[in-house]
C-alpha cells in the first residue's frame, strides 16, 4: 500500500499524549465556516455527537473512542478505571442512542480494558493506544477502498456521488469520495457531480465543501437530475456509500440513491458501492428484510428556515432506499472488490474479512 | 361530454362585461395564503404575468387575451381600436419574452379582429368574444383530457405525479392533475403522491395547494424518492405533463421526470404523459433536437432563502430533461390515446387534430 494521501482538513484526530484533546471540525457550520474545536471533557464529547458537530457513522465511532480516553484520564490513584469507563460508556452511548458505530466502539475499548492486567495509569495508557487503533483502524480502511476505487478510474473521467460518504464521515478519506481522493492524488484529472441529497442536503452541504476544499473539480446537481446529466455522456462512473448491504449484495444507503442505479443501468454507466466489510449485515438475507428509518415530515416542508408546502399537507418521508444488488456493477470493500454482488460472493467477502458465518 | 367538473377555486377569469376585469389567484403567495387579485388594466398585466402572479403556459395564454381587451376597450370613437391592439399586443408579448403561449394568444386576438368588418365597438365586442373563446378552448381541453385519464384509473388508485401540471398552470383543470380531479368528481377514491420539484418546488408549492384545495388526499414525496414509494407498492400509475412531445413521442419536462420514467418502467407502473396537442413541436423529430435551458445557479445554492452550498462551487442545472417515448405508457392529448408513441401514431394524432404535417 502506498503512502497515507494527505487531505487539507481533518474531520477529527487526538492531539498530544494523555492530557491531550480530540481536535474536529464544527460540521454544523459547514458549507460557510471551517471551524475548528476542541473537545476536552466526556460533557463536551457528547455534546459535539449530540449536536453534529461531528456526524457519519465510522467518525462517530472514532469520536466515541476518544470520549472513553477523556472519560478515564483524570482518574486518581485510589479511582476504578474500569468502573469509570463502564460509567463513561453508559454516557456516551446516550448521546445518539441508534448510532450502532458509537456503542461498537465504546464496548471495544471497555472490553480490551478488562484484558489489561495493570495499574490505574497503565489502563489509561491502554485506553488511549485502543482509541487511537480505532482511528487507525479507520483510516486504513478508507485507504484499502480508495485505493481498490481508484484502480477503477481512468484520467479523464466524470463521477457522480449522492449524499456524504465521505472524509467527513470517517476519521480518513471517507469511503464513496475515498477512491476519488486516491485518484485526484495519483494525478488523475477527476469531476466529481454531487447530488444535492434532499431533506438534508448532506451533498450540497458536506460532499461539495470536502472536494472542493481538497481541491477537486465539483457540480452540484438536484437529486432528480442524474438521468439527464447521463443522457448527455456527462458520467463515466458512479460511487456511493452504504448504511447496510444484505447478505445478496442488496444496497441500502441514502434515499435517492436507487433512482441513481435506474439511471445508471439505463446507460450502463458503472455504479460502484464503496463500504467497509462491516456494513454488510450477515443477519439480514435481502434488502426486504431491512426496516427503513422515517425522517419527520418538516425536514420537507421547512426544511431551510422557511415553509415551502400548505399547511397540513402529508408527507411521506423514507431516509433510506434499497438498491437492488442486479443494479449494482461492484461493492468495494477493504477486504477486496465484490463485482456483480451476490450471496455467494459477499459470503465469501465476509469469510475473507474474519466473520464467522 | 358531461357537465364541466367546478374546482373551489379559480386560476384566472373575465369578471363581468367589456368593462370588467380579470380576477385571478395571486400564485406568488402560495401555498400560505390564497388571495384574489383583479387586474384591470394592461400595465397591471404585464406586472402580474412578470412577477408569476400568473404562471402555466395555458394560464400566461389566456391571460395575455384577455390583456388585449384590457388594452382595446377604453378606445373613444376616434381611436384606431386595430393599432391600439397591435400596441398592446407588443406591451404584453415583452412581459414574458419566452412565453409562446403569450405571443400565440395577443396574435390569435389581433388577426381575429383584422377579419372584423364593423365599428369601434364591434371590434372591441369582437376582442373580448375572442380572448373568451382562448379561455373556453383552454377549459375544453383540460375537461377532454381529463376525462380521458381519469377512465384509466380505477378506484382506490395512488397516483404520482411531478412537478405543476395542474388547474393553476391552465384555465381549466389542469393537464396531468385533470385525470385526478375528474376521477375525484366521479366518486373515485384515489390517493396522490406529488414530488417536491427542485429547485423551484413547484410540486411542494403549488400542486399540493392545488389537490388539497380540492380535498383531494395529496402527500409529499422529495425527488429522490419515487424508486422507493414504488418498490413499496405504493404507486399504482404515474401523471406528468409536458412543455414539448416531438414527432417520435419523445417527452420533454421538468427535470427529474425522466428518473420517475425510469422508476416506473423497473416496476411495471403505467407512465402516462397529459398534453394537449400543442404541445407537440411537428418540427422536432426526436428529444436530441429539444434545447435544454438552464437555471440559475442560486436555485440551487440559495433556493430556500439561505445559503445551503459553499461559496462558488459549480452548478450545473437543466431545467428539464427528456424521456424517450420508449418509457411512455401513453399519451393522453384532447382527441385521443396515444398507446406506446411512436412517429406513426404521433403523426396520427396531430392528423387528427388537424395539423398539417
Amino acid at each position: 500500500m502506498s503512502a497515507p494521501i494527505e487531505l487539507p482538513f481533518e474531520t477529527l484526530s487526538w492531539q498530544g499524549g494523555l492530557d491531550g484533546h480530540v481536535r474536529m471540525i464544527e460540521q454544523t457550520l459547514l458549507p460557510l465556516e471551517e471551524k475548528q474545536i476542541e473537545v476536552r471533557t466526556v460533557p463536551e464529547m457528547v455534546d459535539a455527537i449530540w449536536r453534529l458537530a461531528v456526524r457519519g457513522a465510522p467518525a462517530i465511532g472514532v469520536a466515541a473512542g476518544f470520549g472513553m480516553v477523556l472519560g478515564v484520564r483524570g482518574a486518581g490513584p485510589d479511582d476504578d478505571v474500569l468502573e469509570l469507563a463502564r460509567e463513561t460508556k453508559r454516557t456516551l452511548d446516550a448521546a445518539r442512542p441508534t448510532a450502532v458505530n458509537l456503542m461498537w466502539a465504546t464496548d471495544r475499548v471497555l472490553r480490551h480494558l478488562e484484558t489489561v492486567d495493570g495499574d490505574g495509569s497503565e489502563l489509561k495508557a491502554a485506553c488511549l493506544r485502543e482509541a487511537i487503533a480505532i482511528y487507525d483502524g479507520d483510516r486504513a480502511t478508507c485507504r484499502a477502498m480508495g485505493e481498490l476505487g481508484a484502480g477503477l478510474i481512468t484520467d479523464g473521467e466524470s463521477l457522480l456521488t449522492h449524499c456524504n460518504a465521505g472524509a467527513l464521515a470517517t476519521a480518513g478519506m471517507g469511503t464513496a469520495l475515498a477512491p476519488m481522493y486516491t485518484a485526484h492524488a495519483q494525478g488523475k484529472r477527476i469531476a466529481v457531480f454531487a447530488d444535492e441529497t434532499r431533506p438534508l442536503l448532506q451533498g450540497a452541504r458536506i460532499t461539495a465543501w470536502e472536494l472542493q476544499r481538497a481541491g477537486i473539480d465539483v457540480t452540484l446537481l438536484t437529486d432528480g437530475m442524474a438521468a439527464r446529466v447521463m443522457d448527455e455522456g456527462k458520467i463515466d462512473r458512479v460511487f456511493v456509500g452504504s448504511d447496510r448491504i444484505t447478505r445478496n449484495g442488496d444496497v441500502c444507503n441514502k434515499i435517492g440513491t436507487f433512482q441513481v442505479a435506474l439511471a445508471a443501468s439505463h446507460f450502463g454507466v458503472p455504479f460502484h458501492v464503496v463500504a467497509p466489510l462491516s456494513t454488510v449485515d450477515p443477519h439480514l438475507h435481502s434488502g426486504r428484510d431491512i426496516p427503513i428509518e422515517e425522517r419527520p415530515a418538516e425536514e420537507i416542508t421547512e426544511g431551510f428556515g422557511r415553509r415551502t408546502a400548505p399547511q397540513g399537507v402529508k408527507v411521506y418521508a423514507p431516509a433510506f432506499d434499497v438498491t437492488p444488488a442486479s443494479l449494482v456493477t461492484s461493492i468495494i470493500t477493504e477486504v477486496g472488490i465484490i463485482e456483480r454482488p451476490d450471496t455467494e460472493k459477499v459470503e465469501d467477502a465476509l469469510r475473507r474479512g474474519g466473520v464467522s458465518l
